[in-house]
């Protein structure tokens, strides 16, 4: 096998491993006594639709919404295309009518949950008494407020008529399994689509609070939504004894995934973090000094070794140019190691798109740098003006996949053959 | 041995094992049958030379110099202050001693050269022809080029009369010692103080094609320099045949014994590279994601263990707050980590002044967030306004050593004490 090739089997070993029609067969629960109820949300949760039916033995009927373009065909569920990450009407019905369908069940009754990561978004379901265009004016709001991650969701879980729990309590004295696809940092179930199946600690009062500190104006609606609606169903609520949440997917799992293919080819896998954030250049700069590390000095591992790690970057735009998060990493890198001998580098989307193109990643060779210069590139100048796409799909080094329907954020590798002389 | 404490020993062993009163008597040539004449230019030069004459048995002379302020008082050398970055007349005037001095010696001589981080600037000899001047606009203007590293450097050693090992071919034939002190990636003797003892392969014609290659404005006179000069000694030329350099104090030795203070306190060691770059607020974030990692899936390493690394991260300024590359990495990962349990923090300069302001660096604690906020700070718009020292400053969590005359680039140290569960 060549270090390309290792390198592309691992990538492909971690989407494998959060791929619906493998992850969702491995987690289904026992056929109930009573109906069969399938909901779910989320970019991967036609394709898990999918394989439910494939793999469902007994009668089973419900709805799921997706992304647009993320349909797969099916036959006995309906799937609903709405808009991501902005809400849209679409979403706003297809959530009142899994809502509606999950009530009036009897404990003999089973709601499978499929959630993936978008589902927030695509669950779009205002609170009593409130519209999605309040919702969409609150969320713009939040998003220039400056409140923490946890803060807004506090906000957003007390304005939804299913977030923060309340499906399972719509679902109530039905027995719910959600089947979860981990997309977020730590795969916390309550995060994952705002946590329609999980308890929320939170409160109407803390959701005003925030508001309040951050001084964000909102629609008198939405105020007297949090005075006077219902609380979210919180820890130990009965309706929680007959939940289950599990996670059949996560980043974690997919980058263990390609850890084993390399240990299979005596390679040592070095697992770095499922959730490492930061602009990506910069991200490669460490990657890249971790690397020159092993390959000088053995540490932290002696090669053969390949560096692994999962989670999203982000760009901050100053150019002009096409790419995405893992063609910026792996161009900055590229730029950083310089040529070093014996190290190679895979870095990919896993859900097959990487930024704005059509690809899903790209790879680095010890001889990037040298064949771009022949073919006439400036690499530093094409960095600069956030072109990778450009550099590698003018160098034929694009890995592309085509859209996988799951996602469990970005796999990057750098494989380290040798120990260079110090 | 609380957290914190094991923090700063391991700091102390760093900085203490580049301190020249332990490296330079550590690696002492023989004393030879003639003369011994000292020289040197750093900004640990000043410290190297009181050290070498506290430690030198038998009959010395020389010069060495340093930064202004960096002097040390010593009895039988002399020291020299002049301007770093930007050379000065001092420097000038110390380096046309210094060539002075090594030339007419017998092989029977022994030159001890006693080289630091900052003695490119401090030794400015410009070559036959050309004037401090000269070479202060070539400079400026390589600096906005484009250039890289290297070919900078190839043009500044052609016009130095001392630097690209000119410095080894005037003393030959005497026996000549280099002891340095390294703060640059790899540890290139010829890139510490632009090599004056290492033989240089690039030409005349070579720093005239890089002046050529990015449009260079520069003097009539550097032209005619280059065109005219004789070339820099090459690889294989009889005068290194007596040249020794010999590294005493590198970043990697200095995060080893680090590691070393770590291992006796039976927390596991994991040095991750000693040439970290990046911004250091997204250098935080990366080192965040493997701490957490380590935490929670005791990945690359089970906890109790500590990421070391080296290397000097860099600050895009954006606010008007006091701070240095060391706080701001501390902030930031005081931010990403969000008071995790268990995780405690160190980084500093080596050289003990992190920036502007009068700390070597600070340290952080798993309520260093908690401590802030009841302090009234606000640390992510700190962080905005690159305040660190202030944060810092106010919650009493700075770490203040002095300069400590010797630099070996950045230190940080991430402890984390236990496996959380996951």
């Amino acid at each position: 096998m060549t270090p390309a090739e290792l390198l592309k089997a691992m990538f492909k070993a971690a989407v494998d491993a959060a791929l619906p029609q493998l992850c969702v067969p491995a987690h289904l629960p026992r056929r109930p006594k009573g109906r069969t109820v399938i909901i779910g949300a989320g970019k991967a949760s036609g394709a898990m639709a999918k394989a439910l039916e494939d793999a469902w033995d007994g009668p089973l009927e419900g709805l799921v919404v997706t992304r647009y373009g993320y349909r797969v065909p099916t036959t006995r569920l309906e799937v609903v295309e709405a808009a991501h990450p902005v809400p849209d009407a679409a979403g706003r019905d297809a959530a009142k009518r899994i809502l509606k369908m999950v009530q009036g069940l009897s404990a003999d009754d089973l709601v499978l949950c499929l959630i993936s990561g978008g589902g927030s978004a695509l669950l779009a379901a205002p609170a009593k008494g409130i519209t999605l265009e309040d919702k969409q004016a609150v969320n713009k709001a939040l998003l220039k407020s400056g409140a923490t991650i946890t803060e807004m969701n506090t906000v957003r879980k007390h304005l939804s008529a299913i977030k923060g729990g309340r499906l399972a309590k719509a679902a109530y004295p039905a027995h719910v399994v959600a089947l979860m696809i981990s997309d977020v940092p730590g795969d916390d179930p309550s995060i994952i689509a705002s946590g329609p199946t999980v308890p929320d600690p939170s409160t109407n009062a803390d959701a005003l609070a925030i508001i309040d500190k951050y001084q964000i104006k909102v629609p008198d609606s939405v105020l007297n939504c949090l005075r006077t609606n219902e609380e979210t169903p919180k820890p130990g609520d009965p309706c929680f004894a007959k939940v289950e949440n599990v996670m059949i997917a996560t980043p974690q799992a997919s980058l263990e995934a390609a850890a084993a293919v390399a240990r299979k080819a005596g390679v040592t896998p070095v697992i770095l973090g499922d959730s490492i954030e930061g602009e990506a250049r910069d991200v490669a700069l460490v990657h890249a000094g971790i690397a020159r590390q092993c390959a000088m000095r053995g540490q932290p591992q002696e090669p053969p070794c390949v560096l692994i790690s999962g989670g999203e970057t982000t760009i901050t735009l100053k150019g002009k140019g096409k790419g995405g998060r893992n063609t910026e990493f792996l161009l900055a890198l590229a730029i950083a190691l310089a040529g070093m001998p014996g190290i190679y580098a895979l870095a990919g989307d896993t859900d097959g798109i990487d930024g704005s193109e059509d690809n899903a990643g790209a790879l680095v060779f010890p001889d990037t740098l040298a064949r771009a210069e022949t073919a006439g590139l400036n690499a530093k100048a094409m960095l600069a003006d956030n072109d990778p796409y450009t550099f590698f799909k003018k160098i034929g080094d694009l890995l592309e996949t085509g859209p996988t329907l799951t996602n469990v954020n970005d796999f990057r590798a750098i494989l380290i053959e040798n120990r260079l002389s110090d």
